[in-house]
């Protein structure tokens, strides 16, 4: 296979962008990276997007010639491909454009990542996410999206004792880090207080809990490594990557408190890239609610199994700590445009790894780490990022 | 690039399966498609399904995870990817799957193409299609999809003297070809008298002018070529695959009666294979509309711009004329099952190739071709595929 790296990143502001179309913050977010990259137009040899429902939340499929029009590229005649997985689609997308390139096929792909959610109601849009469950045996019968998590938290509490005060610190964690990240859609610390007086969504997860719906995109250019030194003095290489199912439903599943799609892609992501989890210093996790990430940190053996919760309230996954976890603010404060996700996470790896993070730089960030679920864990993606010197 | 043969083909039967669901029909085809490569479960590296509007028609989104679970794989915790692209969808399933392959990432994937249509009524279904054009400029100002194809015939018409007569011809001659094939939504033979006094949907195209709603799923089993020797006497070799877009509303186009994305996706899967379209044989190409496979073969260059009416009134494109287009009945009469058409040509094709095609057959097929599009052709998959002794 050849080795690809990022050459280029870019993304939106993140949060209720209503007087900006799906068009016009996919093409923002493109434009962005292309720029970075520092290529031109002609220089690309196709677009992949990550979007989950674009369908229903915007009543538009086929997204990817869409923005591949209206970024002016229309001309140019590119294959462009969508990609879905739940959650994990933005993930998905980057893994397909890696393998297009390695094949041999394409040096230059753009891979996107957008959604529009907050143009439906909260309702629809709780619906929409739980469609990527399973409709006819658990949404059917009233299991919300929030519900699911909740019996996977419940049972967590159950065997290791995890507290809600420990999933609050993942929470407070996330805000805090998202209050460095001038494009995150929450740029407030909270208290743990504030995270267990809230409204409860499903018990024992309240609002705070859980990430919010979100508009935004995001963006990263990828190059064949040879064709990518001459345009990056930094390119970040793609050094790993490992993506899972599992049962669609919960109730199928051999566990509640381990997500197996996490371990496994987990594990063909680190073999791949013949790293271990002790040489990662970054990560962006699949928090879309507090035990998430909890199970994430484990599943993926940065944190001993059923440990997350303490490790996280003494500070073990805070900026610059044993390994810091969603110093983006992840998707409970950086927001959560679900297609957005896995590229989003791209981006902000590719920034810690270039030193270019700013206010929540990683200090020595060498090897960094990608993590996205879909539905409630069918589907779990990990890219492990490497810097290229 | 490493080399990729399909060694299995399966599919449903085509039409309103009201007592199947999307789940049974997309396993049906993956089983089938097992089955005849003479594979076993382990043997299977990643599940890539062709959809495009599952959340819409079922409400479920994921279904990449979901057909893979209730196929009895999610204990292998496979990689599942699900691709959409408007009606191209399979297609470029198809294509991700052989890129895949080809880098050496995976050996053997299943890619499958599924839809489920007649659940929802007909309003909505051809609300659903039309989201695959451009909504913004194209669908909220009422034109529909048949609409939008109807304007590239008118413009046929007026440039080159195009008559309904001809563009009939397109449907007789796809209805006597399903009559030969068991899997087709429609076995019954019709005339052009028919066709033109069929109530009108768009002038002018009428009832019997456009392809069917229906639900159906296709699957193929893609290897590396060097492993598909040990699997299969009669590897079918994927000799070269070109993509392409264009701007997703009509009126942006340079030319209403050529489709760009045709034409370029044709000249890059020619050029891959190093072939000439006089090396082909049959061809499976996209007759969602009559006027679309006039288009289509005219595009592709088997027949000169501006004759495919006359050609294909002359016969020249029936069962073993100068090509045989839409041995299967096409879209017309095999039916549109969205998501399954780009692998159900597919699945066509690899028939026809082995000499598998009854009554249908192709003789002396040795190059078969598939044409899939999105939207009104703002995107356009072309695959060619040769016998690999």
């Amino acid at each position: 296979m050849r080795d690809v790296a990022v050459i280029g990143v870019g993304e939106t502001e993140f949060g209720e962008l209503w007087d900006r179309s799906f068009r016009d913050i996919g093409i923002e977010a493109g434009l962005k990276a292309i720029q970075d990259a520092k290529i031109r137009s002609e220089d690309i040899d196709a677009v992949y997007i990550g979007n989950m429902s674009a369908g229903k939340f915007i009543d538009q499929e086929h997204v990817s010639a869409l923005v591949a029009d209206y970024a002016g590229l229309a001309d140019m005649h590119l294959p462009t491909v969508r990609v879905e997985g739940g959650g994990a689609c933005g993930a998905i997308a980057l893994l397909q454009a890696r393998l297009a390139i390695a094949s041999g096929m394409y040096d230059i792909v753009v891979v996107g990542g957008a959604e529009k959610m907050t143009d439906v109601g909260e309702v629809q849009a709780a619906e929409i996410l739980s469609s990527t469950a399973d409709q006819e045996w658990e949404s059917v019968f009233g299991a919300t999206f929030a519900g699911l998590y909740a019996m996977m938290a419940r049972r967590h509490m159950y065997e290791f004792g995890t507290t809600r005060e420990q999933m609050a610190a993942v929470a407070v964690k996330n805000h805090k880090n998202g209050a460095l990240n001038p494009e995150a859609q929450f740029q407030k610390e909270i208290t743990i207080e504030t995270v267990l007086q809230a409204p409860r969504v499903a018990e024992p997860l309240g609002v705070f809990d859980c990430a919010p719906l979100s508009d935004g995109a995001a963006a990263v250019v990828l190059c064949e490594m040879q064709k990518a030194r001459k345009f990056s003095d930094a390119p970040i290489r793609i050094a790993g990557s490992g993506q899972a199912s599992d049962f669609l439903a919960l109730h199928d599943r051999r566990d509640l408190t381990t997500l197996d799609a996490t371990v496994i892609a987990g594990k063909r992501a680190f073999h791949e890239a013949r790293l271990q989890p002790k040489d990662v210093q970054v990560a962006e996790v699949h928090d879309n609610f507090t035990i998430s990430e909890i199970l994430a940190i484990e599943d993926l053996r940065f944190i001993e199994k059923g440990k997350g919760g303490p490790a996280t309230a003494e500070g073990l996954t805070a900026l610059n700590g044993k390994i810091s976890v969603n110093t983006s603010g992840g998707l409970k404060a950086r927001g959560q445009p679900v297609g957005a996700t896995g590229v989003a996470q791209a981006v902000e790896i590719v920034r810690q790894l270039r030193g270019e993070a700013g206010k929540r730089q990683v200090v020595g960030a060498r090897h960094g780490l990608t993590h996205t679920l879909g539905g409630t864990g069918a589907t779990a993606v990990v890219h492990l990022f490497e810097r290229g010197d």
